[in-house]
């Protein structure tokens, strides 16, 4: 986007089963917030069904019944036509995929305006080939695993987020809020998103390069 | 609780039209987390009716497209049986809650072993008779307002979050993440605290004293 463009209006989420909750709820609360003063914004909530979408994996083991479900808005066959800015979270769900989920993220690429993954999101993008050659980092939980499972992506171990192009990556979970903070300052400038973290009572990392977590994990 | 007393279990989340979705969901990943190794685990998530409940507000002016709808598991007239720990988020729909709403945390306190409420989750607390004479914090932008409506509560401006007997009440939005893990030290041990705002990458305040928020309203 050039200076001209007007800020994008037209949000979207990738939700799956297993899908981390605070991956995708730290980010749209900033956006949340960021829409009540901006009432052209939407957000589109997709999945492969409009049936709810659980947090609960499918893993071996996954017996608990604690999970919460979140009503999709378009499925991946019928997305809506003006998406610009898409935001994929991590969570167990990102280590299977579903090839739909894939097939989705490879076709509507070219017409987004910008990419948002949190956590193990940059997992399931790195399986689509968007990240072939890019910059990006992970969940540093994760990190080694990842990076060697997908070596064909440029992955930073010690970046609480990573932009290259138009596609921003955080590290895990938490850091998708300060990653979205620090878009939202990018596109619609820097009091506004520091007002935002203000409203949340967010103490934020503003510092991309500076990353405890990769430390903590001897990265 | 006595030391004797096993951990609870059975976690329930209230919700209501104009919930604040980190208030729900920093805390409720929180317990994801804790959950995933503890399957005995169970959330209730507890509205007026079984339809989703959605972040958009009542309020004038709200109108964008820009909200999330969350599936709920239990009416307040049919609660489950063995509620131990109930969370109150905040966010407009406080502002304004059902009388329903205010009946069943009448009703359903004197059963429960803690409450812990987020944001302005304690304005509706208050309105519930429940927090008379307590010591209690909330939201540090509606602060005044709050406590010049509700002087009843013994207001903590300067409070991260704030305990009193069973009852834990946070600040604004990302402070209900300090309060829930505070919360799962006291009850489940420090070393499982602190491993969940580890595999979260959540930097943390853990000094419930220490509130830079009100500082920045000047309280």
């Amino acid at each position: 986007m050039t200076t001209n463009d007007p800020p994008p209006t037209h949000f979207g989420v990738l939700l799956f089963p297993g899908f981390q909750a605070l991956d995708v709820f730290g980010p749209l609360d900033a956006l949340n917030i960021l829409s009540n003063t901006n009432p052209t914004h939407t957000l589109s909530i997709l999945s492969s069904t409009l049936s709810p979408v659980s947090t609960k994996t499918h893993l071996p083991g996954a017996s608990s019944s604690f999970h919460q479900s979140i009503v999709p808005t378009h499925t991946f066959s019928s997305p809506p036509d003006s998406l610009e800015v898409l935001l994929i979270p991590g969570g167990h769900g990102t280590r299977s995929p579903l090839l739909e989920e894939i097939q989705f993220v490879k076709d509507i690429y070219p017409k987004l305006r910008y990419l948002i993954t949190v956590c193990t999101g940059s997992l399931l993008l790195a399986k689509t080939g968007v990240l072939d050659g890019k910059k990006a980092t992970t969940n540093k939980f994760s990190f080694t695993r990842i990076a060697s499972e997908q070596p064909q992506v440029n992955w930073v171990p010690h970046a609480r987020w990573v932009v290259d192009g138009n596609i921003w990556t955080s590290s895990g979970v938490a850091a998708g809020v300060d990653c979205t903070l620090a878009f939202i300052e990018h596109v619609y400038g820097e009091e506004v998103g520091k007002r935002i973290a203000e409203t949340m009572e967010f103490t934020r990392h503003t510092d991309r390069d500076k990353d405890p977590f990769a430390e903590l994990y001897n990265l």
